[in-house]
């Protein structure tokens, strides 16, 4: 006996024995559809007849070069037999004709990007038997024209306008809108004509034979699995290209039928906020296209209720008995023909980041799901959500209503985004720097010359390119919401003008544009960012503490930081940088005279006036995080970012020469030039900066040890419990925290000796040098902690400078693929990330209480979590914002690979 | 019986056993000195009777607070009576009198760094009896008065100059020159006032009693260990501070007993060209400090021959023995008394690098030692004699003997340099970069505000400072010839002059500085370069090929180099810089072309004119190393450095603004300032270079392998042996060498396929990002080679930018001792070395025959070169100049640490 290519839904233990047993190879076989719908046969459900021939046919037909394999086909023939059985109808008889869908089902979901094709086995006969039986003449041939108008596109590639053109001018001439308001005999006429359209293009008759419906329909399923659109969305997706798609025939029901007939699509729950209620549309004398097409006003659940009580006490019933058998809120497809209820399938249910996160605590609460498996439903990046505005869901529901919603693109970028639309990157910029406006930037597509524009703009809008388009990769970058690829746009830069549909949108005038849906409205639609206080949050979050082995930690600068920070969950501050409060402008010229001091009495003076300064910043610091540890760097940067820029005294130097020859105003300008010009680097990243500095200036970070020191014996004084943590920057070499900790060492016992009060502080260092990682073994002999700066680590790693490169080749790299991600984004784990190990397993041989932790950006970066978790660092520190995120991220990784 | 702390000469047989046998052991308890009297007593030499209190001695004596440890003194007065049996005299008695001397000697030979004093047992009653048996009161007294002299001083503590005036005063009364010219009478005199001065002074009487003097002496020399001129000289030279020295008593004997003595100093062979002829001073009738303090004009050895042949013979005799037994070059004292031959002392003899070399190869040739040996004793720093012009001696002689050598200072930064005298960094850089002169800088010390002025100098001068002065790592960073701690120079900047001894020197006049000897000189001495064709350095060179396992490559970017790399050995080309090549006047518009080319076609033709010109170079280089690799490295340096600076066009736009503003000028400048800025990175260093242009610019490496291996097939053609390889800067991960590579080879490929020629070359890639240390298992799938370039791998391993740092911090961190050396001249073993190490094993753990060597500036240094045989490179690659040092050095480390 030949393979089994295709399973009766009843078949579903068979199909899992084939497989060996797990529910995963079921779908990897018969698609997920397939599976839905077997596995509802087995929990007794009203699903229609029918069966499903597997991804294995799907492939072995693709690789033979679109052959049907050995007994594929006898194997179709035979279970329509078994259907034909199940229904007590036969396949093409007049006189009791059953008719059946095909419909693709992949083992993962890919929406709309695969064929269907119903009412197969119509023909002009059948058509006849159906009249007779029905009684309804309209219904028939309103399913006859949807046969030949799909058949005809899905399998015969005639393109959709043509079929379209025709149906238009029919409703034209009728005077009505919708299709089902078309009389029988235009039906007739139209169904007619679709069939010569047929014969036109294709040179071939519309088949009336059911059998080569089928067959032809179940090839065209097979194909659309390497169509483009197909290829393109796995591509998007990591959706791995061999699995195939299983096709599913399925006897039809029709909503269609009458007013005792419908058909819906729901959920089990609310997927836009998760609220526990069955949330759906519904439509009275329809078949489910009319309800997804958005052509026909859809009634609510709530509708359906009052107008069919039973069919909906049933629907229910079902809904709770899938939700408990899944464990997981379902998307469900139904029709109810002449009063029986049948589901045409159910399927995981997609949702918002907040409904997610309410549904996943709901279920845990209602006993459906343990906290555990509610911690891992909800992705890191569902409670990013939290953090940026959102449009009003009920605003933009206006806006669609008011007919505002432009066109759906590509969404490439999350977030709301409203503001006035333009064309170019300089008008971008100074509309957004000069006049304050809010930009909207549209472009055809963006290259490197339009960044400067979209960095300033609030959201971005592109007519071409795809997820991996420099417009998409620059806005996710910077965080900047933007929808690309939306193809009905014709921008004309020239003409300062947008056209959708021959509608003309100028310069200036208002978009909104959503970019976690893809939508573009008219309009200005209301934001508003979500509160990051929902209690579901909260205790989907506390649960995750309970898994989590590693701390969370923030950076903060400010005391208003700090609360921020403890209020969102942080565990202590992994990273206060110093140098923050000295751009301050009233701090400012302090800096720069200490800067510029000629003397070490002139600098002494200058930091005399900031040391109050600092020990108000710190003293803050360490009340807000009373009990929790404080991690203050020692100041890191060029001293350079603190003086004018050498271009912009360049220029006005040479001004003065010309229009003020001997003045003292150009003196003074030249004295500040050759200043600026003297401590001038080629390359600043690699300078003078970090621990290079107290070295240099050991009077500086003298300085900032005692604002520290003397904080700390302040409130101490005052009951609060201090945990100051003194981290030392970039650090390359152990004689480097030799020379600069035994200093400033010597000024903290100085300072406590002062005060009379002892201070439990320590010192550490950043690991943020390619050979501190190297030589940690070393290092850990003076550093009480490490804390990876993997932002340099990366630069100095990859040999990239990060300000120069993402908004240069990094980026190109990243299109071409040389890259698989930005490494600034997420660690490199063959690079960076083997130092980190290096520097992990070095550090805590030499000293065993070694702790170590990670500060900068990577630290709120779900994935660089994960890693951090292997590597057994003992916390992250990221941004406040960013600290739920890491605490579900860091709860994500213990699950997966253990404490 | 108390530990043995004393040994007579005769017992170094004794000595021997105590310490286990080896030689370095022996030394090590008797000092070099001590072991090298007792080493010629055994050999049957003519040395005075004596004893040598041990190192050990020493140690316990400063250990315990400069007490004598237990037994010493009884043994020393023990060893005195042996003494005074073999010599036949007695310590301290009138009718006999036995002098002995008390020298101080160490392990490692510290000249003039401790304490001596001759003549010791003379007093009132054996001065009497010295004259009743010598009948030469003259001589008597003489000895009498240096042993006040120097007994004063140096166990005293009396200064020198009171001494040293009333010398003064009675040479100046008898109107003589030199002490040795004053009458019995004077000498007479001058004792009782020395006697009176040390009374004054230390308000105790000269020691008359022998013993005593005895045991003063012994003290002061232990205690000369610790004197600050002795800890400085061994924190110069890395010697052990705890090795303690040793004290030798000797019997005097007297070269200044009259005609028929003399004392003299010589080494067997001529320590400044290497000539194996006996080379040394004499005199008649002196002691050993008349010949070395240079007061009287000593004779030549060949004088002695002719004035004492049969003295001059045993000499020679000596000489040959010596030689033979150490198998090293001697430097010997002796001393003539009354026609009887003595040794005073014997240890091997510093050199000249020329002399090292010569006299390596010939003892090698004599059959005295292996060739193997004479690799070993010549250092590779001696072969960098070959590469700087030095004065010519007899040049030095002569300006010497007109009076003009100024001062000798510390010798920091070896070469000769000639130039005229400035005194500050301003006008040093603008006499050498605008009037064309060359300068010598002279400073009282240096800063770094006077490194530019430094870089322009021929040679640098300093009144203050040591070893490890700014001045001093300054120079020897930069290659720059420098003299420093010239205390007797007093710099007058304000009054633009120079004075020593009140001489005054002003801006302008002429300097000769020997950094090699710190000879300075107030002329201009001819200077030369030495022949690198020395057939003594060849010869050796040459030996050590066959001893070496490392391959020795160099860098050459032209034909020209490429053929003096080969005859100085080279064995390939390990880097050809092929941007060098675009830098040329004639290329340079059409390079800038090219980058500011805003089509593909613009860019096109500028690099179809470029083409040819690669071309050539690279036909020019194969047909040089014919039968060798050429390895030639694709395009780094960012585009930039082919453009105007940023800074000049902003001027220059300012400029033309308010002069001529809406001019076509001005428009052209502010488009060429507009792509400029376009272009600026903020860390170049770290920014589109290296592989990522070739990714940037598909066109412009294609273009070069297209030159590349058009030139290989023309060659080929023409019966050259053709061995390109095609070497892609700067990668950081596998993906890079796969787009690039994947390119690169299908232009190869075209290119063959065009000429109908195959041509045999690799591509490989540069190791010089941390990330391509650490997935070199990866890298080599692709790469056929791997040439580290450690410039770029320091810079981004330590994070230093290389151009800021050495002319800023790196220096400060050198000074003060956080590196113990630059990186950039030595690799950095614990960092850079560990990534280096990490790269071998994995490239070859993918690729077993990957070939491996360096290139860049560490590849000619000896210190490098040590690691790299180390780590199993196949070969390294340095400038043609330094290739017989590469050369030299391959041959140390394989004898070293074995093949």
């Amino acid at each position: 006996m030949s393979h089994k290519w295709v399973y009766l839904f009843t078949e579903v233990d068979e199909a899992q024995q084939y497989v060996g047993g797990s529910w995963d190879s079921v779908r990897a076989l018969l698609g997920g559809k397939g599976a839905g719908l077997a596995d509802m046969i087995r929990g007794k459900l009203p699903v229609p007849p029918g069966f499903t021939v597997t991804t294995e046919a799907c492939n072995a037909y693709l690789a033979a070069g679109e052959q049907f394999p050995a007994g594929l086909w006898e194997q179709e023939l035979a279970a329509m037999k078994a259907t034909e059985a199940a229904t007590g109808k036969v396949f093409g008889d007049p006189s009791n004709p059953l008719l059946v869908s095909c419909r693709s089902g992949a083992k993962f979901s890919m929406p709309g990007m695969m064929d269907t094709v119903l009412n197969i086995g119509l023909n002009e006969a059948t058509v006849a038997g159906m009249v007779a039986l029905t009684g309804n003449e309209k219904f028939v041939y309103d399913s006859y024209r949807r046969l030949v108008q799909m058949f005809g596109s899905v399998v015969m590639d005639v393109p959709k306008d043509d079929f379209e053109k025709v149906l238009e001018t029919y409703r034209h001439q009728a005077g009505v809108a919708s299709d089902s308001d078309l009389s029988v005999d235009a039906l007739k006429e139209i169904t007619a004509q679709f069939k010569q359209i047929v014969k036109q293009v294709t040179g071939q008759d519309f088949p009336s034979d059911p059998y080569d419906q089928l067959k032809l329909a179940t090839e065209a399923v097979f194909r659309s699995w390497n169509g483009k659109r197909a290829i393109d969305y796995r591509n998007a997706s990591k959706i791995a290209h061999d699995l195939g798609t299983a096709v599913n025939i399925c006897t039809m029901v029709f909503g269609n039928m009458g007013q005792d007939s419908g058909t819906g699509v729901l959920t089990t729950r609310d997927v836009s906020h998760g609220d526990p209620n069955i949330e759906g549309d519904f439509l009275i004398n329809a078949q489910g296209e009319d309800v997804v097409s958005g052509t026909r006003q859809t009634m609510q659940m709530s509708d359906m209720k009052a107008i069919m009580p039973v069919m909906y006490e049933q629907l229910e019933a079902i809904c709770h008995q899938l939700e408990n058998y899944y464990r997981e809120t379902q998307d469900i497809e139904f029709t109810v023909e002449r009063g029986t209820l049948w589901i045409l399938q159910t399927r995981n249910a997609k949702r918002t980041a907040q409904a997610a996160i309410r549904i996943a605590v709901d279920m845990a609460d209602e006993g459906l799901i343990s906290r555990t498996e509610a911690v891992t439903r909800v992705q890191p990046w569902d409670v990013d959500f939290y953090l940026h505005p959102q449009f009003d869901i009920n605003a933009k529901k206006a806006a669609t209503a008011r007919g505002e919603l432009l066109a759906v693109g590509l969404n490439v970028s999350p977030g709301a985004a409203v503001g006035q639309v333009t064309f170019d990157a300089d008008t971008a910029e100074h509309w957004a720097k000069e006049e304050g406006k809010a930009v909207i930037m549209v472009r055809p597509e963006t290259t490197p010359n339009d960044v400067h524009g979209m960095l300033a703009a609030k959201g971005i809008l592109t007519s071409r390119g795809g997820r991996t388009s420099h417009a998409a990769l620059v806005a996710r970058q910077f965080g900047i919401p933007a929808v690309v690829g939306v193809a009905a746009l014709e921008v004309d830069v020239e003409g300062r003008k947008a056209t959708v549909n021959g509608v003309v949108y100028r310069e200036g005038d208002w978009f909104s544009l959503d970019g976690t849906t893809g939508e573009i409205f008219t309009s200005k639609i209301d934001t508003k960012t979500p509160d990051i206080d929902d209690p579901y949050l909260l205790k989907l979050l506390s649960w995750a503490d309970e898994l989590r082995t590693l701390g969370v930690w923030a950076n903060a600068d400010y005391p208003a930081d700090a609360r921020r920070a403890r209020q969102f969950g942080a565990e202590g501050i992994g990273l206060t940088r110093t140098e923050h409060m000295f751009f301050e402008t009233h701090r400012l010229p302090t800096v720069q005279k200490m800067i510029l001091a000629k003397t070490e009495e002139e600098r002494d003076a200058a930091l005399a006036v900031l040391l109050p300064f600092q020990r108000e910043d710190f003293d803050g610091l360490f009340r807000a995080m009373d009990t929790l540890p404080v991690t203050i760097r020692l100041i890191d940067p060029p001293m350079h970012e603190f003086l004018p820029s050498q271009e912009t005294l360049l220029v006005e130097v040479t001004e003065l020469r010309m229009t003020k020859p001997g003045s003292p105003e150009l003196a003074a300008k030249e004295a500040l030039l050759s200043a600026v010009q003297a401590m001038h680097e080629a390359n600043p990243m690699l300078g003078l900066r970090g621990v290079r500095l107290g070295i240099h200036f050991p009077s500086l970070t003298r300085m900032q040890v005692r604002a520290i020191i003397e904080a700390a014996c302040d409130c101490t004084k005052d009951g609060v419990d201090v945990h100051p943590k003194i981290m030392i920057p970039l650090t390359a070499h152990i004689n480097e925290l030799k020379v600069q900790q035994s200093a400033l060492e010597a000024e903290a016992k100085a300072v406590m000796a002062e005060k009379g009060i002892e201070v439990n502080y320590q010192f550490g260092t950043m690991i943020e040098i390619p050979r501190a990682a190297l030589t940690a073994g070393q290092i850990a002999e003076m550093a009480q902690f490490f804390s990876f700066g993997t932002n340099d680590l990366t630069q100095m790693t990859f040999g990239i400078s990060r300000d120069d490169a993402e908004k240069g080749f990094l980026l190109e790299y990243i299109d071409k693929k040389i890259l698989p991600e930005n490494p600034f984004a997420s660690i490199d784990e063959a690079g960076v990330g083997a130092l980190m190990d290096m520097a992990v397993k070095a550090g805590r041989a030499t000293r065993s209480d070694l702790e170590i932790g990670i500060c900068g950006e990577h630290g709120g970066d779900p994935q660089s979590i994960d890693l951090c978790h292997r590597l057994g660092l003992d916390y992250v520190s990221c941004s406040p914002f960013r600290v739920p995120i890491a605490r579900l991220a860091a709860a994500h990784a213990a699950l997966k690979h253990g404490k």
